[in-house]
């Protein structure tokens, strides 16, 4: 049974299990809660999108008023309050669907609960369940069906003025977002298959709660079946939001839950027939793989362009919802190459966020386009200068994710460069994507300093990808992705200016760039990345070899509290060559092609050990430059470290009393990606697809679709054997 | 009696009278304490230029075996264990005399110990001391008089191999120190005028400890009188320090205590008749400043070239003994206008470490001379990339005081100029002095960015004068003296074109600057110095405005502990518009004729309330721009401050458990220049000398020599008028 996770009653897990059987459609994400859990036991519909602040607390998205509430009162049968006889939990990766079955047994009656949900792939605003109870012995429940208003929070609330409206069994509660006054309405229809009629009920309303109660008798005959219809929809989607979610849910109804289902289905289906990657000889890895793809899958916004991937997907208000790298850089090779349309809406969302990458450089005094660590609506930067705080004085600490880490926009820049490689779809540089990589181009030409002295500009007073080192000077990633953002621009100028000479000398015109080309050249030809050392090691910035060499273990014993941060001015990490993810490594996954192999190997010998991995972008880089040069046996740890990190359950969910949990759609991404870029090898290049494939020696058999320049390919790797068949 | 300081018994005040009563000769300094006072007292011998290590602790300066050990042990006559019933202790500032008056009664029997020293200002190895004993019943006293080698050390023990060698009365103790091997060597003679016969007595030799025990009957009639003298050569001086100090103490006895003080006293009358300010009207002024200038007038390295003051004086060894750049900015305008042949030494001090300052540079990859921020032999620069604790983790803190304080370069080419200038003496030039002013301007040119966006020339990530923020971005004191260092440069390449091509052409090729000048003209042009805003007011340093706006005592009151370090990267100060110490200002008092008067007093109510003259070296700058624009009310609490500085005993004795309390030569050197260049409004120009008087309110007349290009002036200034007249 590769495509289901299973999970029986654990109630200290209920938190990791939230993100574990976390159902997602790319509109909104539906934590892996129980239909009677509440506020406490962090439920959240998670709306992709629409952020709102509190305060001077942080900026986080929306949790939308929990359509799916379903909870028996009386007798009070509930995993909250009472230890079931049986208990399953269950997520359906290959359609979606959240199972849980729960049997009590109250005396000689054996009550048993199943629930089934599922967030429509075909319809992004529903929600839909089905809800059976059966009994060995006649009894009635009270139990309230409902709409719950009281969500869960991180920094909230953020609901209010809510206001309550029903119709024969039509619920439909509304609020408005405290900070930006946005509207959103959430709908719930209820339906009664068994019943020749619908029963009564009386309705609860009460500070955001707006449910029907029911008191019915339920018999070893007639088993009660109920399906809920929710839907919800806000002012980002269109203008009466409140109309649209009493039509939504009125139809879904009319509808029924098989038919919804089926459609959801089919859309399931279609996507695993592009997205599925078949290893055999591994069940293990299968299933985390195909999991990884699951959560990749779930969460991408194939409904919309405005929006993109945040670093925790779906799964809460973890990391503010907000968008960072990871998206461009550890999921969209993914997408491109199996759903290049979502990569195109990702992509679309830099596009349209340009504003607020724009401002941002500006507000600094910079030209061009600085684009946020932490992007919310219209590009907003959420980071705080301020974002961790020290655990001895309880002070907030100054950081420079925000203002320092500049290779954000470089990272942006090479993705849609990459996407319009790989997919031959050019459009997107017409529709906004060339205007992008010349704004980042710029940023960085008017971020670089010249040293006369040395002949050469420099990137300095930067954070890289390992951010425990803090205000470094050419961080050789940086350095090297604002060099390739200059020359892709600088590339794309010269076919312009042979096959689109109106559009560029537009585009040209818009940003103001006359006359700089020159400037931009000499920037490229002399800004300077650092080259391999005598021993072929590439330092990660400016005196980097010179900080104390020391080991992971040893700076980890260094720590005072648990809780303190490693990086930082005075961390434990901050003087020593110890990292937090991959950099030099990140590089040489980026631009290996530029080095020799033997360069590849000594950078992974060196900084491997000195690696803490703190995030969860990090695993995979290593798995991936191990199968560069050829070692799968070093790479495979890394990549099931990368594959399980939502399954095994083993990441942080608190920092302090900060809730931190969530799924991670990046290392899904990196899981995805040292399958095929590493232990496959795919390449494209000139037209072709090719591979060097490197399997893991239990591997019998590594299949899978990609996606190049309009073509579909079908791959087959085995140990002995590789083959690629256009389809 | 305005020359003379005097305090009665007070116990708890012994560290800090060490301070206050510190007797110094240029050559070594002698620590306030008494006679019988040893190694836990803070007993120091402090000697100018001679500097050791221990293992990794700190390295500073050495403290000799003291030469004036005096204990009465029978009866126990101390005052570290009786009580006495009358104690006075006395420093003549005038003549540089340490006079303790101590009596005790036992019994019917009053005992009155006189104990007068002196360093001798006119033999610079000499310590002399003059013992009195007088009894009203005869009584037979058990005392010592030797060298105690069993020395007060922050970072000892430094000496070690001791050797003791005693020829009749003499004895020489001599020991070597244990990181670089110099030996030194102490000796002392004796002498008991009063009798015949010089009495007997019996030795004592332990561990450093070299002194003879005698045990003599004094009656009423015949009270006891001894003349001990004291010598101490090193290393440092001459090839056989031993030799040396044998012959020093047995001359110093052939001569007597009566010529040596009255050659002692000679120097003394000499140096006050060019250095003497004489205040009528403000006695406590008068005091104040005649104790400042006491303290710049004894350590003043009359003798050698080949050392300077350091931050502390010669009062012990905190700071390491390390010279700042304390001296240039704010001593030199004293010795320069009244000891010019001092201020020659100092500046040449920096000629001779050069060669540390030109490694220094290179050690960070620059060209040129990155001056040391804590200047020992050779120009090493002692500071430490961690000078500071942590007070809640103990851990070190990086701190950026040697590496980002650049200014330091700028303040040694300035005041080199500034010396040549003013004395009209250019054979400084010649020897060294033009060197060092083309190799700081080299280091700011290869230290220097150049925006292209901006068309200029940026210094980047220092730290200014103000401390307490770090790494910050065109301060504008480092710009500006940056820029006036090239443009020294740059007209002194003019000038030795026309006048000096042969001197001109070595001078560039030994420092290897072909072709460099239209680059420093370019860079000396394009450097961004900031200007003063809309309201006048000058920004500090890039985005020095855009930080919290608070003051002094708000930001105090966030301290959890009175001892954490404001600055840094998390002090309380960091991001906020607090300042340790004048910054601005001091730009303001060097380059004050280059900004309207409004600008100046703009920027000084801006920057006053937000000044915690957390340096020593900050009120006089308040001073003295008030003077500048003509309010010295404002000027006269900041006057007394500084001038009182070392006699109030109110600055920090401890951080921590570390002794860092001393004298303030720079604030003695404060005081004169708020007196002199403030409150007279002393100015040199094109051959003239001008005042422009601002006395405060009952200052009824203020008179001081002063000394420019080769002549000296009497300069009188009452309340309604000035004189100025050539001597």
């Amino acid at each position: 049974m590769t495509w289901e996770i299973a999970e029986g009653f654990q109630p200290t897990k209920k938190v990791d299990f939230g993100n574990k059987f976390l159902l997602a459609n790319g509109y909104m994400g539906y934590r892996g809660t129980l239909e009677e859990d509440r506020q406490e036991d962090l439920v959240a519909n998670t709306l992709l999108g629409l952020y709102d602040q509190v305060g001077d607390k942080w900026r986080e998205p929306v949790n939308a008023p929990n359509a799916l509430y379903f909870g028996i009162t009386k007798p009070d049968l509930s995993l909250k309050s009472r230890q079931p006889s049986t208990h399953e939990q269950v997520l359906d990766v290959k359609h979606g669907l959240h199972r849980r079955v729960t049997a009590y047994d109250l005396g000689d009656n054996h009550i048993t609960l199943t629930a089934e949900r599922f967030l429509s792939m075909d319809q992004v605003h529903l929600l839909v369940q089905k809800i059976k109870i059966t009994v060995t012995e006649a009894i009635t429940l009270t139990f309230s069906v409902g709409i719950d208003g009281q969500v869960w929070d991180i920094n909230g609330p953020h609901l209010e003025d809510f206001a309550y409206e029903t119709a024969a069994s039509r619920l439909l509660l509304s609020a408005v977002t405290q900070e930006s006054k946005k509207s959103l309405a959430v709908g719930q229809e209820i339906y009664f298959p068994e019943m020749a009629t619908q029963p009564s009920f009386e309705l609860i309303q009460d500070e955001g709660v707006f449910m029907r109660q029911y008191r019915l008798l339920v018999t070893p005959a007639e088993p009660l079946v109920i399906e809920v219809f929710g839907a919800t929809y806000n002012d980002n989607d269109l203008e009466n939001p409140v109309i649209a979610t009493q039509r939504g849910v009125t139809d879904a109804k009319a509808r029924g839950f098989q038919a919804l289902y089926e459609a959801h289905c089919k859309v399931w289906d279609e996507l695993w027939e592009q997205a599925d990657v078949v290893i055999e000889g591994d069940p293990e890895a299968q299933v985390a793989l195909r999991y990884s793809i699951y959560h990749l899958l779930s969460i991408a916004p194939r409904h919309s362009d405005q929006v993109s991937i945040p670093a925790r997907g779906l799964s809460g208000q973890t990391y503010k919802g907000a968008v960072f790298w990871d998206t461009e850089m550890f999921m969209l090779p993914f997408y491109m190459r199996t759903l290049p349309e979502v990569a195109r809406n990702l992509l679309l969302y830099r596009v349209h966020t340009l504003p607020g990458a724009l401002a941002k450089a500006a507000s600094y005094g910079y030209e061009g386009a600085f684009y946020a660590w932490e992007s919310q609506e219209g590009g907003f930067d959420a980071t705080s200068d301020y974002n961790i705080t020290d655990v001895f004085t309880k002070r907030i600490m100054r950081t420079y994710f925000k203002d320092k880490q500049i290779h954000i926009s470089g990272d942006i820049a090479y993705a849609i460069w990459e996407y319009v490689k790989n997919t031959g779809d050019e459009s997107l540089l017409f529709d906004g994507g060339a205007e992008v990589i010349f704004q980042c181009a710029a940023f960085y030409v008017s971020y670089g300093y010249y040293k006369p002295a040395k002949e050469r500009y420099e990137l300095i007073d930067v954070i890289g990808p390992d951010e425990y080192h803090e205000r470094v000077y050419n961080n050789v990633y940086t350095n090297k992705i604002a060099k390739e953002t200059l020359e892709i621009a600088l590339g794309l100028w010269s076919v312009f200016e042979q096959d689109q000479p109106a559009f560029l000398r537009e585009l040209l015109e818009k940003i103001g760039l006359a006359g700089q080309r020159d400037i931009w050249q000499d920037f490229a030809t002399k800004l300077y990345v650092k080259t391999p050392d005598e021993k072929g090691v590439i330092e990660q910035f400016d005196g980097y070899f010179q900080l104390e060499d020391t080991s992971v273990a040893s700076v980890r014993s260094r720590l005072l509290d648990d809780k303190e941060y490693w990086g930082g001015a005075y961390g434990v990490a901050s003087d020593t060559q110890v990292i937090k993810q991959a950099d030099v490594i990140l590089l040489l996954q980026l631009f290996g092609e530029e080095y020799p192999l033997e360069v590849l190997q000594k950078n992974w010998e060196y900084y491997e050990p000195r690696t803490e991995h703190g995030s969860s972008l990090s695993a995979c880089l290593y798995a991936l430059v191990a199968c560069r040069f050829g070692n799968q046996d070093w790479a495979y740890p890394y990549f099931m470290k990368t594959a399980t990190v939502d399954l095994s359950g083993e990441s942080k969910q608190y920092a302090g009393t900060i809730y931190i949990g969530g799924t991670h759609p990046a290392a899904n991404g990196g899981a995805w990606m040292t399958a095929i870029l590493g232990f496959a090898g795919l390449k494209e290049a000139a037209g072709q697809v090719s591979l060097t494939p490197h399997l893991p020696q239990n591997w019998q058999k590594l299949q899978f679709k990609t996606h190049y320049q309009g073509k579909n390919y079908q791959v087959s790797i085995s140990q002995d054997q590789s083959e690629i068949s256009e389809l």
